[in-house]
């Protein structure tokens, strides 16, 4: 219950986050930011930039200033799913229970849309706003590592894999390597942007990355299973759809009982990667378990 | 003729570059790494890297760590040729006279091939290797400044904008807002990273920024002469696609006469922003009349 209201109350900061930072619907680009904003503002959980602020917080860092680099977290997974939508990729008509911003603003525009989100997620990733929390070398580095996580050998190398893997048989050992870089890397990415700029030592950067590895993991796993288990209105998007388009899963590999063990497992190995950071920590311990609650 | 030396000298030391920088074709991701490659190599004429190291020689500086830079203009550029190629886009078939990215791998690996291009460009800015020339702050603020070239308030939004004006009876203004967007601001950011790199004064920085505007808006002047006056051939992309596309141009406004005067113009204009700037400055102001002689 106290965990529901934290993740409500840091969702409703990183809207507000949102809004603050993102542009006005006005003058004559404002059809473009419409498209923009419609997917940016459409019910999202916004875990990765409270994975971030959580990870942050772990380290007992003011998360003031963190706001541009949490904002620009959601706008790449934004930008992600309005080109996984897109009908040359997964085709989907429905995000979060609303039209994809394709159906809405016709497919130019999405692929436009997309750009402008990636663009802008990098302004905000470099805004002199950030600076005041860290150094600029850290903020380099940061930038860095989010730049590697959703490039080529990252979440956009990720989702050519997984489409290149569609209606293939293919080895779990692949399987596990697209969801590491479509999902996982992003998400272990928001964790470590916390962490770069919690400005933790060498061994809370490594202790904060396997977590971020494992809830990554445990993420894609129980996204899985909501997609065998959840009705299209539960899910906000079509459900189903990976078993209509044949794709390799771990329920299609392993079965729906054995899938639910392995995401408690990594949910533990993360919570495990945790042992040394004390109470301030416990937000990033509820996430894990959040994340697996998720298929119940 | 020197000057011919200058520009494929300077091409081919991008080129090689760009094949450091960029990754194998090897491993799980040789597929979308091949579409990247594809059109990254696709015989460009590397102008906007170009620009940035010659207005960092316009500033004396040592060129050498300005690289990773450079690429990663070419890689943005690369990026927006694809995306606009595609059949929801511009839909073109041929670029560089060659079969476009989508023909090649489909439009899905194509969608991924520009996001890839993209934040791969952000991983070469932020590369380390970049922080032996100039100070962190200084590369911050060079990151800050080409993403939001690139972004929705510039070149994605620009592209926006060109989508929404075919077919439309749209005044001059519009049109050049549309220009200044799609294809100045990159242009102008090229310039402004040589010259944040060279470390100029402010009055420096702003002098280079008007070349830079001028020579941007040369570009999309020219570009609109050859689309009527070249042919397919010459071009290496389809001719007369605006007008057959009904396009409002600079000729459809003004004539071909009126629009090479205008032309002349901006290349004048451009070369008379680097009036305080000594013998360095000679390759830039070569671009600027290169530019205009590509009409001819």
């Amino acid at each position: 219950m106290e965990f529901k209201q934290y993740l409500s109350q840091q969702c409703a900061v990183v809207e507000q986050a949102l809004t603050r930072y993102m542009l006005p619907e006005e003058g004559p680009l404002a059809t473009h930011i419409k498209a923009m904003r419609y997917s940016l503002f459409a019910g999202g959980k916004r875990i990765r930039p409270i994975l971030a602020l959580a990870a942050a917080e772990a380290l007992h860092a003011d998360t003031q200033h963190l706001f541009p680099v949490a904002c620009a977290l959601e706008c790449i997974h934004t930008y992600s799913l309005i080109h996984d939508d897109l009908p040359a990729m997964d085709d989907d008509d429905l995000r979060r229970g609303k039209p994809t911003c394709h159906v809405v603003f016709g497919e130019a525009e999405a692929i436009l849309a997309g750009d402008g989100l990636l663009s802008f997620a990098f302004e905000l990733l470099s805004h002199p706003d950030a600076l005041q929390g860290i150094s600029p070398e850290a903020q380099l580095r940061l930038i860095n590592l989010i730049a590697k996580a959703i490039g080529p050998v990252g979440m956009v190398g990720g989702q050519s894999l997984d489409l290149a893997a569609e209606g293939q048989a293919i080895s779990f050992e692949h399987l596990r390597l697209i969801h590491g870089y479509k999902t996982g890397a992003l998400i272990t990415a928001s964790v470590q942007a916390g962490a770069i700029f919690g400005q933790g030592d060498e061994e809370q950067f490594a202790a904060l990355s396997r977590y971020g590895v494992q809830i990554g993991l445990a993420f894609q796993i129980v996204d899985d299973l909501l997609d065998v288990e959840g009705t299209t209105e539960d899910l906000g998007k079509t459900a189903g759809a990976d078993a209509q388009r044949n794709k390799a899963t771990y329920p299609a590999f392993f079965g729906v009982a054995k899938t639910k063990v392995m995401a408690r497992e990594a949910v533990d190995k993360a919570i495990a990667a945790l042992e040394n950071f004390d109470a301030k920590a416990e937000p990033l311990r509820d996430l894990a378990r959040y994340i697996y609650e998720r298929n119940k």
